[in-house]
């Protein structure tokens, strides 16, 4: 069941000059009749699925992404509103939080036909349908998801649930994914506050492994594995970052990055549709505290990559516990975790940094940004 | 059945200043008796696994290694041959091949007891016990794999074996890892040509995943799994970058980096060990044309992870088959992927080359290398 919360935003959904849609989500009531009025290729849908039959997982294959904008001069900003003099991906001169479908997906409603030949028939070959998007969460330019006050990570949050809730009825999708990736160090090729979200057609590898694990959990135990976890965090209390009402983050005893932190509610749902008023209230500020803490902690703008977990859209949602999962490549002012062949061609982590020694970083640091 | 190949070389076992051991590996018989002259520390093991019980899997924690040497300037190099006016972590003025135990390993004989508590009782953990080992490829620094003479690959190769079987007979050793990082984009720490071995105690996420699909293919087909692949890609042939007597090298239809490239012996054997000597002879030649049509692509020194797949010690030896994985993260001259949210939280990774196209690009360069 998920609790009717009542949102305030507006929603105007456009079509960009390609046919691409475009939904403004405004805190006051606004008329949006603004056009794209540039000329725009089609897009190029080059994209396929292939399974991996040693590992059991499907890879994107996305061709046409080579092409796509790398760290543009501000000034040529796709993200920032339009003005009189240059068209951007937002027609408007001024927005609270837009979501539009990428221009460069790695999943499409209309994949191109699979029309190139692989040469030989033993590969698994399927159309990437689903949807790409991305969420700008300010028109600001110079500015970053932690500078957001808490209204404006609530409006986010509403967005998220906006988009799970319609991406997951559409056809064929399986699992909706709301993230950010943050910092040029991990790669990010437009610098203005932005997220995306990914509907996959299928259930995530990470996630199917997790819901795996939580079933034999179930199965031995009658308890739920999350929610064990959680309780083992907060009875240790070690490496708890934030204890509030209604969330807990904590850096998991199992880190694998030297900074790491998982935010769950202290109640079990499945998703972000399913949290309370309150919970969505007590998030929007918990999460804010927790970007500070991260780039107060070596007075450095944290490169981060920062990961909704939802329950899918069809499978295990009685097992799924929500939660975000935050954590950076930085483990020192100077000094990057890369990944290298243990954990690339094995899958086998090493931490450099003690999860104790980080969340007492961590706490300290969103202490002090709490006084700040 | 191992056959029993000859080896040529001469292998010196000493103890370094600390307590650590190093071989040498000489392809003319050498006396070696110079020793080190260093004070160095006691090595600090602070490693301990832990249990990730959501993805099933161990993570290592190593803190010591964050004090370990970044990038020194040449002259300082701690894995060039020492000089009358200088000790480094080899203490002959020359060598061929040489092993060490590593100085910051994330695997010991005998890590540091779990002294440090965890202030909690839900988390399993356990001593990292294992072994980390630094292979030097030549004595020379400024050069790399792929400009070693065949004859050099197959002392390497045979070094592999030899520290396969030594350390698969350690108890508790459960999978033996050959692997080079190569390329400061990678985050290597040290440019002379090296590469590393890790005994690990577990079997390795990747392998586990892979032998369960062998298995259940070989359950539903009566196959081999890995042989399928193999066949299934000579067989289309778009993708293969060269096929020999006794090898092949191929870009897998499910690649999931820009440029990977994966070198399977036509027959199906569980490890190096098991290779025989026109096997031996041949690898030597064609993965250093592997290497250098890498380097060929873009005239550029590509950063690669190179990875031995092996059996494992104990289990899987029938299903698995040797392949050597060598993959890299440039996708342009001026371009790396990154690993952003969808491949490290997710588990799904996005390709934007085209296997078919990075086969043809490499096949290229393996060829004019040839020639040239």
């Amino acid at each position: 069941m998920r609790p009717a919360v009542k949102s305030s935003l507006t929603k105007t959904s456009i079509r960009l000059a390609d046919g691409r849609e475009l939904i403004y989500f405004d805190e006051q009531p606004r008329s949006r009749d603004e056009t794209d009025l540039r000329e725009l290729p089609e897009p190029q849908m080059e994209i396929e699925l292939r399974r991996d039959p040693l590992l059991d997982a499907q890879v994107v294959i996305a061709s046409q992404r080579q092409d796509r904008v790398y760290l543009p001069p501000e000034d040529e900003c796709p993200l920032c509103p339009s003005t009189l003099e240059r068209s951007t991906e937002i027609p408007a001169a001024d927005y609270d939080v837009v979501v539009f479908e990428n221009r460069f997906p790695s999943f499409a409603a209309v994949p191109a036909e699979l029309s190139l030949s692989d040469g030989g028939t033993t590969v698994v070959r399927s159309p990437a349908q689903g949807r790409c998007e991305v969420v700008c969460f300010t028109s600001q330019h110079e500015t970053s998801f932690a500078e957001l006050p808490p209204e404006r990570v609530r409006t986010v949050l509403e967005v998220w649930v906006d988009r799970t809730v319609e991406l997951g009825a559409v056809a064929g999708v399986e699992q909706v994914f709301c993230f950010e990736n943050r910092g040029e160090e991990i790669g990010v090729t437009l610098h203005h506050p932005h997220g995306q979200i990914y509907a996959y057609p299928f259930v995530t590898p990470r996630t199917r492994k997790m819901l795996e694990s939580a079933l034999r959990h179930q199965a031995e135990t009658g308890r739920n594995l999350f929610a064990d976890v959680l309780a083992g965090e907060r009875k240790a209390r070690t490496r708890v970052v934030a204890e509030e009402d209604h969330w807990t983050a904590f850096v998991p005893a199992f880190a694998r990055w030297p900074f790491e932190v998982h935010l769950y509610p202290n109640r079990q749902v499945p998703d972000l549709a399913s949290l309370d008023d309150g919970e969505r209230d007590e998030f929007s500020r918990l999460y804010g505290d927790v970007l500070r803490g991260l780039d107060l902690l070596f007075d450095l703008p944290m490169p981060y990559m920062a990961a909704v977990h939802q329950a899918p859209v069809r499978t295990g949602r009685d097992l799924a516990y929500l939660h975000l999962q935050v954590f950076s490549i930085r483990r020192s002012p100077g000094k990057l975790k890369y990944l290298a062949s243990s954990e690339s061609a094995m899958g086998v982590f090493i931490n450099d940094v003690r999860p104790e020694e980080a969340a007492q970083m961590l706490r300290d640091a969103v202490e002090l940004g709490r006084r700040g």
